[in-house]
């Protein structure tokens, strides 16, 4: 970890959030410490209009006063300030596969499974194939591989981990079935890796908490 | 330039596109060889549903045999590839900045002003509105710098270049004036710039050519 005295790092998040929490395990992996500000959206703070105009959204980080914005994007930035646990891949090749499935993450494959528990067709026959078309892609790339990013935890586990955490509490909550052991073997198994990895443990919020947000929130 | 006789450099693209236009701009930057195939979409191509069977889009860059798609994340790979005139620095917070803006013209800044030319409300006065807006963050963004990326093109400049060329001629055809030296001064004078790069302009596809395609698919 190669943090010093001088080093002031801040992140703005909201606790619920998959985006944000990204960045929790991001810096968790690293063993960076960090001072967090919960968000109370949809009242943002003056920092978050100040340090993120552009969206005005969370996450936020703050690293000795220099803004970053976009969850991807600090990531990579982590990535490489704190160059230590390897987030990417030093090849080429396997950083632009890594970066690639990150964005179909976050383009793609998060909005279906969204969608299917949340949206406005949520649980219709049409939602539910396309949240099954968008695991099938993970199930695919993972193969037999523990994890995306190979024996490590890497950049496109974590931009995944709505898939690994977030999607077995809001298909409970939805009455769904989408992300099974019968159905996608191969990211359940991942999912439960990942979930039970030590530092990734210890970084996600709790489920019951999570559970009892978007279950207050869920569309009837 | 780091080319080797090994090397297989092949671009799957569709001329008249600022995405797969980046690529060839990128390439000639760094002075790297490539065959170019052009895709008659909609027919798409057996390569192209090979290379790129999640989106089945191009740009698809093709080096020794493997694949890598999605236009912003081809440019990071070509620059971590053939490492002479980067287009990213080599400070981390500035790559952070640079990736930020890439991400913003893709997703804010180029589909503002797509759907002010082309949109269902093209014309109209939220959908100008918006363009400006838009071209308002650039050109807060460019400051006095001859190039987003300082002295010499790089990753935003590339990006960029749909603003840069692409939309004086869609507003020429809308009867529309977005961008103007009046309105937004310095990204004018940087789209200046840009065009006139003699690498750049050597890289453009030939103006009244691009004219000739969008006026024949105009909105009307």
């Amino acid at each position: 970890m190669a943090s010093t005295n001088q080093e002031e790092v801040r992140l703005l998040g909201k606790w619920a959030s998959p985006f944000s929490n990204r960045i929790d395990l991001a810096l968790k992996l690293k063993g960076v410490p960090y001072k967090y500000s919960e968000e109370n959206l949809p009242i943002k703070s003056e920092d978050l209009l100040k340090y993120n105009p552009v969206y005005k959204k969370v996450p936020v980080l703050v690293h000795n006063g220099n803004p970053i914005a976009e969850s991807l994007i600090i990531l990579e930035y982590i990535d490489e300030t704190w160059t230590n646990n390897s987030l990417l891949s030093q090849d080429p090749y396997e950083r632009g596969l890594a970066r690639f499935w990150a964005k179909t993450l976050d383009d793609k494959i998060l909005p279906a499974l969204w969608n299917a528990c949340r949206g406005d067709e949520k649980g219709s026959n049409k939602a539910v194939e396309e949240a099954s078309e968008a695991l099938k892609l993970l199930e695919d790339e993972i193969k037999d591989k523990r994890f995306f990013g190979g024996e490590t935890i890497g950049l496109v586990d974590i931009a995944a981990s709505f898939i690994g955490y977030w999607v077995d509490i809001l298909q409970e909550i939805a009455g769904l079935e989408l992300l099974t052991i019968e159905k996608f073997p191969k990211v359940f198994k991942w999912s439960q890796e990942f979930i039970n990895h030590p530092v990734i443990k210890q970084g996600l919020p709790p489920r019951d908490e999570l559970f009892a947000f978007f279950n207050a929130s869920a569309p009837k």
